[in-house]
Formats: structure tokens, sequence, C-alpha cells
């Protein structure tokens, strides 16, 4: 669950979302399981939703993250390749003035697969450029060829009523200088096709914010993940609505279930996710199942809206009890981070963890939450442990020495 | 609290002091906030004090530290440059058959500054020397120059009745050679200038043992510290009577509030250290506030001592409770080691930990101690990360990731 952790709530009694909700079978599995506190980088740091799902897995984020756009562009479904150069991208809204009037060209619903296609095949200094449309106004922009660097800065400036901005090389390398020029270019080449399109001019027709520029952010070399099915040996599926957790996923080799009725967002059929967790539990050793609504609801500083989603998806883990599950399972519930309400934005706090499978060492615990974790015979731990012990329940060790 | 951790004590029923200790305030901070055990450097590591502040600042003392003489220079303000050696250094008394009968001069009281002023623009093989008296016989020395090591020995036997030690150097290389020659020469002719001198012909004419002979000790190279304010962004005041404490903020940047009623001993006046640090929170983001005393009657071996002191210092924490504090405040109560009466020395037992903010995930304990703080929710902690924690508790988060 994104964004899980959280802080006491007035109006909950001095209780966080999770403590507050009303949630017997997360409880179930506290009380038939391990608890503890997990601080998914290191205590003290704040992650970002990205570096936080590299920890869970165990391919440390200082090593290998360089940046968010990859995970978004792999998200999508874009085959990304190691030294891509990926970036976050919006179709928005310019005016005659040079002046950004929508970051997001009114949150475009249809006509991105069109407007994509006019950059198909184009090059720029030998560098292949691939744009590839995501959910309403987002797209993912990859560079691809020699001599690039992710080291260059963004044109979206974040607000509406300013120009983009020009982008420039973050150091004083070739690469980075190449990078910003053919950035420059493309953008430019973009605005006068874009302008131009059909879908644009119907959109002028209707009174709609033409989708007729290009704000580029997030830059990231594609790195060389780990391959998780190889490092943990285990057939891997990721069961996720939003595009970054799949991109997470897809670039640790994880194989990605797709239903667009998983949104990544706080209305998205929650059946669906863990029905479809379920159904890859026959195929797959490990499933990943992410939600998102959970964070949302936090940034929105919502904790009743965070407390009866929690709520939701409790009701929909009753099929991985160990009474309505066949098999031997080891469930690992937590979430990437915490996401405070009263902060609207993640923070340090450790989130609450249960680890249960049907031998381990049963605490004293009873319920899932954060305080409540506290007394479990987990302790604190980083997330970059989680895996190692799920594996040590499946008596799947690695042991070191002999 | 310097060396605040303790073990059981007898006479206290088997409470450590500050268990045994009425402490109303710190155990409201306790009620209110999250509790902990610290290990400020790694569990089984005891630290030196100098070692231990790096560490509680963030700065990986494995990394910075080379040695306790910088902190002691910078400390009794002596304007210390990257790259210079600088020492520990007494006023000693030396007698005809070159033996060392007073490692501290009879604790002589005034005249040092003098005494100093003889070495005022020395140089000896293109090095300078600087002297700079501190309290009583201390003082600090630095050499400043090219091609010097502090990889030198002491000249100090540490006992009385025998002959000051030899420099020599610690390892092959023309530096330690050279530093080791350099300080030979020095006290040689320091010897010299100091038999002479007025301050000593009055010393010995009032029966008064001379300080006649400096023993040098504690040789470190100025690291080049990380810059506290500049890593967290916090405008930081050093509230300290020690020199040590004084001069490891300086190195970090803080800013030193100087006042001679802190004078680092037992007998210091806790009313202005504590009325300093509460002045000091109206300019500053930060306010790092070091009491010696604990440590004092620890390596005393007086657990009684040290438990009234920290009765006394309880009483003047009314002032940062939240209901005598008008803004946000995040208060973090610990020491910087263990120092058990019964050891007599530095420990490596953990410190216990009170981080108190006004939003924050309050745990179920109640007071101030190591064996309540087990029950906490900060579980066990190192050092370098309470900054960090603390930084979130102000939402002065730096999100790693996005």
């Amino acid at each position: 669950m994104d964004g899980l952790g959280d802080r006491p709530v007035e109006e909950f009694g001095g209780k966080t979302p999770l403590e507050y909700a009303n949630t017997p079978n997360m409880d179930k599995f506290a009380t038939l399981g391990m608890n503890g506190l997990l601080h998914v980088i290191s205590p003290g740091v704040t992650p970002g939703s990205d570096t936080a799902h590299l920890a869970l897995f165990g391919a440390d984020p200082y090593e290998y993250y360089t940046g968010r756009g990859p995970f978004e562009a792999a998200g999508i479904g874009l085959e990304v390749k190691h030294g891509d150069i990926a970036f976050r991208t919006n179709f928005a809204t310019i005016n005659n003035q040079d002046i950004i009037i929508d970051r997001r060209a009114g949150r475009i619903k249809t006509g991105t697969e069109e407007l994509a296609n006019l950059f198909q095949d184009m090059e720029i200094d030998g560098i292949k450029i691939i744009l590839k449309p995501g959910t309403e106004h987002r797209a993912a922009l990859i560079l691809r060829g020699e001599g690039l660097s992710d080291m260059v800065s963004e044109n979206d400036p974040h607000v509406e009523g300013k120009e983009p901005q020009e982008f420039h090389p973050l150091d004083d390398s070739p690469e980075a200088q190449k990078t910003a020029r053919v950035l420059t270019t493309f953008v430019m080449k973009a605005k006068t096709l874009l302008s131009n399109a059909e879908v644009n001019k119907d959109r002028e027709s209707q009174g709609l914010p033409p989708a007729n520029y290009l704000l580029i952010r997030g830059a990231g070399k594609v790195p060389k993940l780990p391959n998780f099915e190889k490092e943990y040996c285990l057939e891997t599926a990721c069961v996720a609505g939003g595009g970054l957790y799949k991109g997470v996923g897809r670039l640790l080799g994880m194989h990605i279930i797709e239903d667009p009725r998983m949104t990544g967002g706080t209305t998205t059929d929650l059946s669906a996710t863990f029905g479809n967790a379920l159904e890859a539990l026959k195929n797959y050793d490990f499933v990943f199942t992410h939600v998102k609504g959970t964070d949302n609801f936090s940034h929105d500083g919502d904790p009743v809206g965070k407390m009866k989603f929690i709520e939701k998806i409790d009701k929909e883990l009753y099929r991985f009890l160990p009474e309505n599950f066949k098999q031997d399972l080891v469930v690992m519930i937590t979430g990437d981070h915490s996401t405070p309400c009263s902060f609207k934005d993640h923070s340090a706090d450790p989130v609450p963890l249960i680890i249960c499978s049907p031998d381990c060492r049963v605490d004293k615990v009873t319920k899932f939450g954060e305080s409540y974790a506290v007394e479990g015979n987990l302790g604190h731990l980083l997330g970059k442990h989680i895996m190692g012990i799920a594996l040590n329940e499946l008596r799947l060790v690695h042991k070191f020495g002999a």
C-alpha cells in the first residue's frame, strides 16, 4: 500500500488511519505472523516511490537510481535499453506568445497516440527519438544513441503562465551538451508538427486546449538493474495499476500483469487487483501487488478517505488467509514509505510490516498498525532485508558460507 | 549530557543514575515523544567524546576523525586551517635532571598568555609555530606549513617522575620525519625560553612549580569537515562550556555561544547554559546544547553526584516544555556515550534517546532512562540517523527519488 504509514490523527483519537481502520484480515495476518517497522531506505531518509521500490526489491537505490524517467518509460511499455536517456513528458498547451497556458493540455483523453506517431523514425544528430503516450497527457520520451547524458535540465517551469525553460547541460561534458542540443531541436520541431496536427485542429474547433507542446523532465539514464527473477530464483509477477510501479517491475525483470481495471487511482477496482494477484500465484512464485490509492488520499490530506480505502483493501485480502488458500504462502504486507496526511507528502517515518508464513515465529502483535508493530519480533528493519526474510520463510535460503 | 548512559547501581536498587534521578521534565518529554536507544557510532564501539559528536552530527568519524588535537585547538578559539597539524599541549614542570615533576605545572592559573607570546612568529624549518593557551595548564599547538604529517608520537610520558619521551615518526614518510624533527627542535627552544621567562621566575620565587616545559600529544591533521549548516540548511548555534565541544561545533561551522559562566565542569552555571540555549533559539534553527558534568561524575565513579547533577539539569529543561515554549520545537535529549560509574570510563552501552515533536508518533514510554527506552518506538538507532529523523519531524525533508 503506497504511502501506508501515517501519524496520529486527532479526529481518530490519536490513531493513524491504518490503526483506526477496521481491518480484520490484516489483523489476522498480524496475529498469525511477525511484525515490525520498516525503514525502507534508512532511518531518517525520506524515500521517493521509485527509490523505495528499488530498496524493497534489494536493488540499492544509491547504486542504481538515476532518475524517475526510466521507470515511467518502462511503465508505459516502452522497451527501454540500458544506456537510453529517458524522460517523463507532458503534452501541454502553449499560446502564440510562447506562454504555457495548460501544463496538461486539458488532460487530453484521446489522440495522443496519433500525435506521437508524428515523431516516428525521427532522428536528430544521429539520436533516435522515441515518444510513447501514457494515460491522459502523460508520455515518456527516450533518446537512444551514442554520446548522451542524463545531466540535463528540464524545460518544464512547473507552473502555468510562464515560458518553457531552456534545456541546459548540468555538467561540462560534451555528452550533456549534446543531449541539451538534441532536446532543444526536438522540442522546436515537435511544436511545429503538433501545431499543424489534425488532432489539435479538431480540439481547437471544439474549444479544447491543443496538445501543441512537450514538457520534458526527470532525465535518467536507464540503469542496468539486477534481474529480480535471477537474483532470487523466483518467477515473478507484478500486479499494479500505476505506471511507475509497472516500470520498476519491468526493469527488474518481472512479468507485468496488465488489466485496465487497475487504474492506479483511488477508484481502481481492488477486486481486480487482488483477483489478479490470486490468479498470478498459480503461475508465479512471487507476486508483487501494488495499490496506489492510500498515497493519493495522503497527498490530499484526507485521513478519512485513506482509512476507508484501507478498509476496502482489507476486504480483498480474505483470499490469502491460510484458511482460504490451499498452498503454503508467505504474505508480506507493508508500504513503500509513510505519507502522513498532515504532511501531504512523503516522510521518513517507518512503515509497519507483517511477514506471515505457516510456521513463522509468531509474536504477540494482534493488530496491524504503526504503534502495534513496535511490539513485534521483527524490530526495526531496512527495506533491503525483507526479501531475504521472505526467502527464509520459504526455506529457499542461500547459505552464506558452509 | 556527556557520558549520560550508565549501568545498574546497587545503592539505587539496580537502577542507573538517570533512572534513579527525579526528572519530571525529562519524563514529560519521554511521555510526549518517541524513545529509543542510541548506538552513537555502532553497537559494541566505545566512542570518544570527539568521535561521538562527529557521529551525532552526521560526519562519519571513520572518514573524518584524525585525532583530538584539531578539536581542542578549535575549541580554545584557534583559527585552524585544513591541513594544519594540531596537538593538545600541557604546560608542565621539568627539573634539572630532565624529569617531569608536574605534568600540569601546578595547574597554573595565570601567566600562560605571556608565556605563549614567547613563541610569537616562531618558524622552524619553514613551519609556523602557533601556541594558544586554554584554561589552566592547557594549550593547543599548531604546526602550519608544507610537508607535515600527523603520524608522529607524543613526548608526554603520562606519568610524573619520568623523562619526556622523544618524538618519533609513526610511518616512513618524509613528512612524519620532518614533523618529529620540528617538534623536537621546538620543544628544546621552548624549554630555554620558558625557563628564562619572568612568569616562571616569579612562580619559583613563590615556591610554585614553573611552567618550563611543553608536553605535546593528540596529533591530528585538521580535517575538512562537512559544513553542518550547509549540509542541513540549518543556522546552528553551539552552547557548550568544554573546549572540545566548542571545537567540534566550530569545525562543523556552527556559531559558538561564548559565556564564561559555562565552565564545562560540575559546578557550571546550568541556568546560564539553558538560558543561552533558549535565547539562541530566537536566532538559530538548531541549537546544540552540551553539558559535561555528567561525564565528570562518571569518571570519578560517583553515581550519587551524577544522579543529583542530572536532577539539576532536569530543573532547567522546563523552558522547552511544549506548554512553556511558544513555537513548534523538536527536542532531542541524549548523551554522546555511556560512562558507567562502575567503569569510570566510556563504554559501548547505548544511550537513551528522546525525540519529541508536536505531532510525532508518541509511544508508551513515560520515563527517561536506559531500561525504559527499550520499550520506545525508535528502537535501536545509530548516531548518524538522528539528524535525519529530526529534520523529518520538522518536515524539512529531502526526498531521495521522486
